[in-house]
């Protein structure tokens, strides 16, 4: 059954694959009347864009993103918003070794478990490059937020065992570390990390924080649908992520209820946003493709080994930013168009 | 908009306050042809309930499970199966107290900056008695996930401090343990800190884990309905949840890619499971509801002094393992029918 | 898969056979803070009852509609509204006899086709009783809609070869009229067709026309959820509706342009309400199952001549009046809450 | 509330402006390993293409698909095929004079109450050249039902007061008459009657009939998502559709059940498909543009004189024959998939 829409009001299709003619997506449901910053969405774009930080692969796309629909005199129709990426810089040639290969850690095996056949050529649909569509539908979506004066701001809170504790104060400097990290402190501690990482043909597992601030009290359904729900299931749509936490999260267990009573709540109770300031955690895994020799197995069964050839981040996390805010930025618009029925 | 129905193919459409008439739901999507055993449902749902242990509330309620349609001569029809649970043990007045305020930790206040007006007996529809009709829903998906050899086991592997580091060999015990730990000298240590927390009037945090096995290979959507991303979803949906992590979660972060590719991945790869055990563990925070004095806000905005007098569970995990598993089934048997249509 | 819910904000989802413990339904996405008059709700089921009317079936049924959830001291908490209604009078030894028959003109055969096996009783789901259950889901939406001035008028146009040639100037005596058409004279010569084909031991098929003044303008999308596209799906989902016209429908095939433009458009351009009346027409077929032998196949595919012994309607369109109002109110009130997403 | 998207399985997002970019849209849900011959998809939007019978627009789009995801090596891969059609013939300055008149019988003036503002030229989206995605959405589905069996085949059936009073015995020979009437002497008459129609400066209505021969027993859900209401609402989705009837239709309205019972019912029984030929109709209204001068409205109320300068069809029924099969096909995919959850 088909799993390439997410939300329900704001409504994003995605589609497109590493190495096919095009990535992109169709935002349904945004309302008519919003004046999009074509230039703004771009933007966020380069932000994700493999070469926008030295720490990163060093694939090189232009991804320009094109728009085909809904859009008039600048303003959107209310009506589907389609746009592409083509796909520019695709090496096919590199991953003509891997045609009858699975590789470790990534999804070629179960791609054909599932349905058969695969297009083997960089992960296919199953690249992270899919989620440039996510950066573009959540580049609308943040629009729509900032109208109501609502900020999604993401940062890496952790790569491999250098951790920030506390959210920073201020994170309007986020864009200026390469590692995408507000504390300069423990982002050289990370930048060094990775650099090491990399020459060691390695790759290094990471935390992305973000908050949001002034989102409205009233988001979020009560049971199925719960604020905290919907985002832990954006978040997990991410590559490479493996956890999620909210708020206290994981350290929650370990707590007495007089001692987290105290706490901040993560801004949502039972499922419904309380106006304070929404804090979650993600954590994504050391990229599986390395430039070290591994076991793997063929399409026969035989045990080969394998030396990947492709361009690869050694680190996702700086790059994972800006998706996990366009991931958040769909829940949230989502929710505050769905919050306009909730009563008379 | 509506955020009461749960699935795609295999879907549960939940109703029901915690001091109304009943609860209940509706499944929709259960395959024609199922022999459903109606005391093994009635059984899940035994464990859930309030009084299934001596660590938990004592409020007693019977838990009756009524179907009303759906099924002919024992089998499912292929129709909606609609069942209902009366609210025979409700003590409202044990909540007038209650009207006009808002209980810390609690979605008393968010409920009321929704919708404007709520149902304060008992948290309403907030409450964690709108778990049966979950336990009821996934009760009907475990048969049906039964039939293929899948099997869901829940556990406690977390109470505050006392945690279990590895997967116990053998999972069928945990039924034996009141506080649901299959591991018999850590469940020891976990009923002592709950009788403890209770005894001081506290509550405290703790973790469920829960393994799959024989869950065929093909299951998920490579994009936006990943198998883990939707079992994310699921988890969080349950009350008092704050994080969600899928196999080498939180863990992983820390670690490097050649460390990480050389362990089990969870049982999924690119969001599309892979024929391994699936294990995954959610953290739950300690209940909000204490014995202890607490401030809080009144309607008017005044700072109150409040003492709950309803009766409430000191630690919710033991209670929590039937949802945690009813959650999964459902999870898993709408990815199953889903995976129907893959292929030609 | 499933297809027991219908609408997207404002939905309902049904359940319940013709001759199981009950038949029922959940409204979910009703806004929060509806003062819900129940007694009006209970009006309409009655209207739709068997026995409400001399000219319908003689099987007579309480019908008391009982709600589980979602109210709170009158009003609607925003969460889905649970209802049931007890099947009584359900004779199932009446149907003892079609076990293995399969009736000509009903669904009996291809259920076992859908499913591979059935509940022979009354139809089991597919008979028109379910239809109750979208009574009451009309009736509350009808009670959402009437805040907005919206009201939805149905009445008998045609029974065999009487047919009322214009809309009546108005509505309101419809529930006077036994054969529910306000014109007396038709409704004269209608009664006494359906007496002539009842003593006969046949039936005769209609038309159920509907008007709805007040609407607002703009509801309704422009592509595949168009207003008149709704509500067609909502008409054919009612047993033994055989067609459906909007505004000038059929009728339209056979004219100019020039002269079709100084029509009235049914109140829908380009699928969007306009704010004149709507109006279409809904055809229904002669019941089926008839007092006189007839020949049908049984499960071994043999010949076998069949006398119905149920008590049924000779003509359903009198009874089917209020459902048609309850499926376009559902409509209705999906796109009027649909419509607060529309613009910023 | 979004509304472009159509069907649940089989599912096709639709996108585009009569004259933005391009139009387009992005399947979903077609299983994997399907061997796609995209030269068909092309000849089916080629049989829709402005200017492909001379009875017809002389507006000539050459509108070349190009598919942008979702095949490998000329198979489906069971993600989403996503593909566009670029308008290149649009000549926009055709409707400078309509940007402050709303023209009668068209959604200019609604879509302006529902959005507050509008794409003005050539209908924006409310334009039938939306429709041309719907074609290559159907060509998909036609080819996934071809595998089991299944053909759809529509034809003309009555322009204005020529009709064909049976369903001819074959319908291979549609495509050799201009009008797409099998029946030479009808054809004939029909081309006479919209040769005439055109030059007076008027339009004409007509009816598209369509039967499907092949389709399996068993599609269909019993109660919301009857085969035959999916197949009305997909109808009435078309531009300028006005009714749709399925197998006896509006003329069952004045037959008694002993003769009902007796003829074909349609190809479905209780909204379940049983094996024998569908057959429906699709009542098309004339265009609203006409060539001749029109009294209407412009934005600020006044009364003005309009004379519509845009080429345009004077009957859409030849052009409508492949939309009707194309939207058939649509539904009867997605009800194809939706069988396998069925049962065990």
């Amino acid at each position: 059954m088909p799993g390439n829409t997410f939300g329900q009001l704001f409504r994003l299709t995605s589609f497109g694959e590493s190495h096919g003619a095009a990535i992109g997506g169709v935002v349904d449901g945004c309302p008519a009347g919003l004046l999009l910053d074509i230039a703004a969405v771009q933007a966020e774009l380069d932000r994700r864009r493999p070469g926008s930080t030295p720490l990163g692969t060093t694939r090189n796309e232009a991804d320009r993103v094109e728009f085909l629909s809904g859009l008039f005199e600048g303003k959107t129709l209310g009506i589907p918003i389609a746009f592409l990426i083509r796909n520019s810089d695709a090496k096919s040639s590199d991953y003509d070794a891997l045609k009858d290969v699975y590789r470790p850690g990534h999804a070629d095996l179960t791609w054909e478990q599932k349905y058969g056949l695969r297009d083997h050529r960089g992960g296919g649909r199953s690249s992270a490059r899919t989620t440039a569509a996510c950066v573009v539908g959540g580049a609308i979506a943040r629009q729509l937020l900032a109208r109501e004066g609502v900020k999604v701001s993401g940062y890496v809170s952790r790569v491999g065992d250098v951790a920030l504790e506390l959210v920073p104060a201020q994170l309007d400097s986020v864009w200026q570390s390469n590692v995408r990290c507000p504390d300069p402190e423990a982002a050289a501690r990370m930048t060094k990390l990775i650099e090491l990482v990399r020459s060691e043909g390695d790759s290094v597992g990471g935390v992305v924080s973000c908050v949001v601030r002034g989102l409205p009290a009233g988001l979020g359904e009560p049971v199925f649908d719960k604020l905290d729900a919907n985002l832990a299931k954006a978040m997990l749509s991410i590559n490479a992520v493996k956890g999620f936490q909210f708020g206290s999260g994981f350290a929650s267990a370990a707590l007495r209820g007089s001692e987290h009573n105290r706490l901040p709540q993560g801004g949502v109770l039972g499922g419904i946003s309380n106006g304070e300031d929404i804090q979650f955690d993600v954590a994504f895994k050391p990229p599986a493709t390395i430039a070290q020799a591994q076991q793997t197995v063929d399409r026969s069964g035989k045990t080969v080994t394998l030396e990947a050839k492709g361009r690869h981040d050694p680190c996702v996390v700086p790059r994972a930013v800006p998706i996990v805010e366009a991931m958040a930025c769909l829940v949230l618009a989502d929710h505050l168009l769905r919050q306009r029925s909730a009563r008379l």
